[in-house]
């Protein structure tokens, strides 16, 4: 029985990368066709991360931290199997989704910390992890990171001597950093960075600019942000001699991707690929025929190359074409068939609000594939070269 | 090369059945499919049935004839290649697309006749046509025939012995029918009403309650109406000595399907069995590998049998399967695909509303035939019995 690994993304607002995958196995067995699921949820960096890396095998372990206000709580982050890897999904101690809607405003855009990843990153260390992925997305943040590097033990003065505010606002008053509390372990550990951001740190596509409004920035916030982050990374350059601020990437998570490159050396790869590498994605398609992904929106964005073009490229070096369901279609069939998506199924039967499509994912992605089933076994009837 | 049987019908509000035929064999192409593609534009014995005809191979005529209020106007029919078949749809002289909107008031609701009809079908007598299919639908009127049949000669006295007043409303003052003056040319002629309607001419079902509303009648007209065409059949009943009244079908375009059953022994079709009938669907199908319908909208009447399952049923019985595309989808998939559509494909690729679909349903079509295209190849790739 050859086997079809079903690798979605989460359908934004509706359905988990999880839940998704499992509703499109549901319609293809219901459909007749006699296959192998495999099943790998995708995710980004943000919402999902953990449990995607996690469903190739690992447990979770619950810390005690903080949230971006710094206010108590408890976070999971992962230690997957076989090979002292760890998983961190920086949403779940330093993300947006922690602070109710009323709190969501330029104050705490300000001062909102990484602080209580930091305190992630420290129990992943402390059990022996040797190399840490940290999925970004989702943060509440634009502190460049500085609260999680302080809980890794740097120090961050002002013109006085005394530790500056915690927050991006902070940063306005940082003078000088001292890097010697921090753990002489952490030089054996690699730092990867899960995110599909291309924005850099500073600038006009920068994190202040482009990602505070989100977290509650207002103009006046924006601008204190960014003339934090501007003062942070030009101290970093002068006194580590790396310059982090205009990298592509870098932006991410309130530039919390730049931090980490600064201070801990980190990469950034696509969550997409990390998860692909940590679930064996290569080995599953020598007994693959198909690999089916999914994705609430594809367009003209999509064919720069990331999610699921990415996933496509990747099955077409190993002879297994892709499909594709999709919540909504913004781009010609035939330019992603070009690219290496074969088809795409778009979900929708019927003229109907994004509402309505929210509402009802979860069958209207069965439907499809159940549709996307019928179709295949339809075409495979067919001789070859008949059509 | 094989052949792929194309018979859409309209995607009513935006392609008629020879547009959306067209731009389903263009996607078809474009996705790379080698065939012969065979386009059989469907119709339901409304908009579009003459065209439908037509396709097959025919001549158009031109009459002068009158509107449904009586005033001159011009209407085409047909004549069909081969068979002295004549095609009239009586939309073309008796519809309700030729009043302008404001013209659509009960008491036009009232008058309106199919006389106009009436001088086509003389006039395709007077041709030759020894067979006369009548496509019903969109009518205006509600007057049982009358018009139409007062057109080939039967007269219709009040109880004074003069001519009752033209359309529905007329009809309460019937007392007496004469048949002496109709051509006994039409002893030798063959009706064939076209049409998918069930609802018989009388009663909570008939023609006056449901279908004249639509023709502006209010709910006066609609019982005078109801009152006339129940004296009308009750005279048909016990000077012909046929009852129609509450024949299935007989109330189709204000019971003009049931005046003619009455007074011209017509029988009753389905639009869409007559236009495969014409374009010899059976042989097309010996050299089909699939035939590809299309529809506005599929639900759960559609499993009644109307339309594309009765397509579909006829393929079927030669072997053939049968996919269909759709504007909006009202069903699961799998009753569709148990009741022997084999695929259906939604037309709409994103969350839209339905102006939107309309306003763009020539590209989302041929997107849709692309996308079905794409999906065939691609089971066809797979081995037999690989999935």
């Amino acid at each position: 029985m050859p086997t079809i690994v079903i690798a979605p993304n989460a359908f934004k607002g509706s359905l988990s990368s999880t839940q998704a995958a499992t509703r499109i196995a549901a319609g293809l067995r219901r459909a007749g066709i006699h296959a192998h699921f495999h099943l790998i949820p995708l995710a980004d960096g943000g919402d999902g991360t953990l449990e995607s890396f996690l469903a190739g095998g690992g447990r979770r372990v619950k810390v005690d931290t903080v949230d971006p206000l710094g206010r108590p709580c408890t976070a999971d982050y992962g230690l997957l199997d076989g090979d002292r890897t760890a998983v961190i999904e920086m949403a779940l101690a330093s993300g947006l989704a922690l602070l109710k809607p009323a709190e969501v405003t330029p104050e705490n855009a300000l001062r909102a910390s990484t602080e209580g990843t930091g305190i992630l990153l420290q129990s992943a260390l402390d059990s022996g992890a040797r190399r840490i992925i940290v999925g970004l997305g989702g943060s509440a943040t634009s502190d460049g990171g500085m609260g999680c590097l302080r809980a890794l033990g740097v120090q961050f003065w002002d013109r006085e001597g005394s530790p500056i505010p915690p927050g991006g606002d902070g940063l306005n008053q940082l003078a000088h950093l001292d890097l010697s509390g921090v753990d002489a372990r952490w030089r054996g550990v690699e730092i990867v960075v899960a995110s599909d951001v291309t924005n850099p740190a500073l600038g006009e596509q920068g994190a202040a600019r482009i990602f505070s409004p989100q977290k509650g920035a207002d103009p006046n916030a924006v601008a204190q942000l960014e003339a934090g982050l501007n003062r942070y990374f030009l101290i970093l350059h002068q006194q580590l001699g790396v310059d982090v601020g205009s990298i592509p990437g870098g932006g991410a998570a309130g530039a919390f991707a730049a931090g980490l490159m600064a201070f801990l050396g980190a990469s950034i790869r696509s969550g997409v690929d990390l998860i692909l590498d940590q679930h064996h994605f290569e080995d599953h398609l020598k007994d693959s025929i198909l690999v089916i992904t999914g994705e609430g929106r594809i367009d003209g964005q999509t064919l720069e190359g990331k999610g699921p073009i990415g996933l496509a490229r990747r099955a077409a070096l190993q002879g297994v074409q892709t499909v594709a369901l999709v919540g909504g279609l913004g781009i010609d069939d035939q330019r992603l068939h070009e690219a290496g998506i074969r088809v795409v199924i778009p979900v929708v039967d019927r003229p109907m609000s994004l509402q309505a499509a929210l509402d009802q994912a979860d069958e209207l992605i069965e439907r499809a594939a159940l549709r996307l089933g019928y179709c295949l076994l339809l075409g495979q009837s067919f001789p070859p070269g008949a059509i």
